[in-house]
């Protein structure tokens, strides 16, 4: 970067031969968070993190953010001291600068919009790029922040171990982007279609097939999930495997490969970042839906999509 | 660009050599417009215009642009495609894409933020390039927008002509940015500090003076404003210096210049874009702040700045 906040614009270099990627999400509250079950830093942590995973979805490298910022009268100088805060600690790891913002009042609640600009130095990872063949894989673990989200709604505290507590609370307060995992997945040549699941299992392996063309087998005993899951589910009355497939904002990645590279793919994510990569399912010739199978074969109605507080 | 709205992120190729610009700006309802005032079109030009009006400020080419919307739930879908309509058409002359965006549901009133990216393969002209004994100069005309803004809410329709009224509600709802006149201006070798006349003279030349290290006279019987002007004073019980000067959301571009290029940058660029340039003052060794000096040579007193219905 030339020069930052305070001039007109930001002005930036791209590496030479990179390509440009720029994303943007609001972080809205009320809607996306409440002030009564998260603080300003992981607001703010939250709002960079759904913005980096978007860029480590496309297998990129993030760089730079712009921030925009509406706030009521009533909002406190220490509150947006901790917003930013939480944004910078979430784009440290990553070297992202904030080279630019604008801050207004709102009559309304707070309203916060990341802008992510990023470079790509091979090919971008689409969702459309899903094959007949191909394996379906996701990182990590799935349903976390679904059950944590339920837990910070229905005060469960008290019937729920506290580390499982905390590992699904911090999964849906502090989500870590898959930025890492993303630059060396995308640069697998073996790796075809590429998204994150912020949306929840169903609905984002449903806008693969729509993009590739195809159709998917999902087989519900091979979802990456957790043991504080199960606890969750057993204290909330929840679903684990609604929760994995059906909650949002887990910000794992998912992505087909060649089935043939699917073990070594595993492998070497593992060596190159620690993260597990789990094979879930199938691709088939399309166009067509999703299906989901069950342990005893049997094909399976999942509800898609998951909510935010409102809208 | 290479892929847009529907992937993760968009995917630009920035032009070999050039530098990226990057800018954000925030447009909230009951606080930068008034729906009972401007058309969701209005609104959607102004939107995108005050980020055209910042990449012209650096003598920049604006090429992409991103959107993050929050709606009310009684937001009407005509609203919505005419703010974005609005916001197509301010781009359209400039080749700009909208190529990402987010909506979502607001609890409160409507916030567009519109992300602009841009290419600059010069040297961005900043606001801490004046230098003392440089000519200050200013595009167009001033306090137009602050007029409008007065008429729209004071409701003067019937004590104004007809084409002074739309002269100056034109220049606040649909502020021209002054695109091709920042590449023009931004290419000029003699041309030092450049930055757009958002907040106001008095505000905007404080920063040069600021950011340069510098000290400014502006004379104000050279300042550009237009008859409109003068019937909209006369009219609204307005006071032309105090618009022309504290008036803010004109969009005209400030600069300073070598004192001798000042008329053959003024003649070129009317010819090149058909735009008044204007001597309004110069710069002198500083650091300091903005004198104001009258027709008789005695200085006085200005009040900076402008105010937003809010905030």
């Amino acid at each position: 970067m030339t020069t930052g906040i305070g001039d007109d614009t930001a002005v930036m270099t791209v590496a030479p031969g990179a390509a440009l990627l720029a994303t943007t999400d609001l972080v809205v509250e009320d809607v996306h968070f409440r002030w009564s079950s998260a603080s300003p830093r992981d607001i703010g942590w939250k709002a960079m993190a759904v913005n980096l995973s978007d860029i480590a979805a496309m297998g990129g490298v993030p760089r730079w953010a712009l921030v925009g910022l509406a706030l009521p009268e009533s909002a406190r100088v220490e509150d947006v001291e901790g917003v930013y805060a939480g944004m910078r600690e979430a784009a440290r790891p990553h070297n992202v600068l904030i080279v630019g913002g604008d801050t207004s009042m709102s009559p309304g609640g707070w309203v916060i919009n990341v802008t992510l600009l990023g470079e790509h130095t091979g090919t971008p990872r689409l969702r459309s790029m899903a094959r007949a063949g191909d394996a379906v894989l996701v990182t990590g673990s799935l349903g976390r922040s679904a059950a944590g989200l339920a837990a910070l709604e229905r005060g469960a505290a008290s019937r729920i171990s506290r580390a499982a507590l905390e590992e699904i609370t911090a999964a849906h307060l502090r989500p870590r982007a898959r930025v890492p995992e993303g630059a060396w997945l995308g640069a697998q040549a073996a790796v075809h279609a590429l998204m994150d699941c912020s949306d929840g299992l169903a609905t984002d392996l449903a806008h693969i097939c729509r993009e590739s063309r195809v159709t998917a087998r999902v087989f519900l005993d091979r979802l990456p999930v957790s043991a504080a899951l199960g606890e969750a589910a057993c204290a909330l009355g929840g679903d684990v495997i609604q929760w994995a497939t059906g909650g949002g904002e887990d910000y794992e990645l998912l992505l087909t490969c060649e089935p043939d590279a699917a073990n070594a793919l595993a492998e070497g994510l593992q060596r190159a970042t620690g993260s597990r990569l789990t094979v879930i399912g199938e691709i088939g010739s399309g166009p067509g839906a999703v299906s989901w199978i069950d342990a005893a074969g049997s094909a399976v109605a999942i509800r898609p999509g998951y909510e935010h507080f409102r809208g």
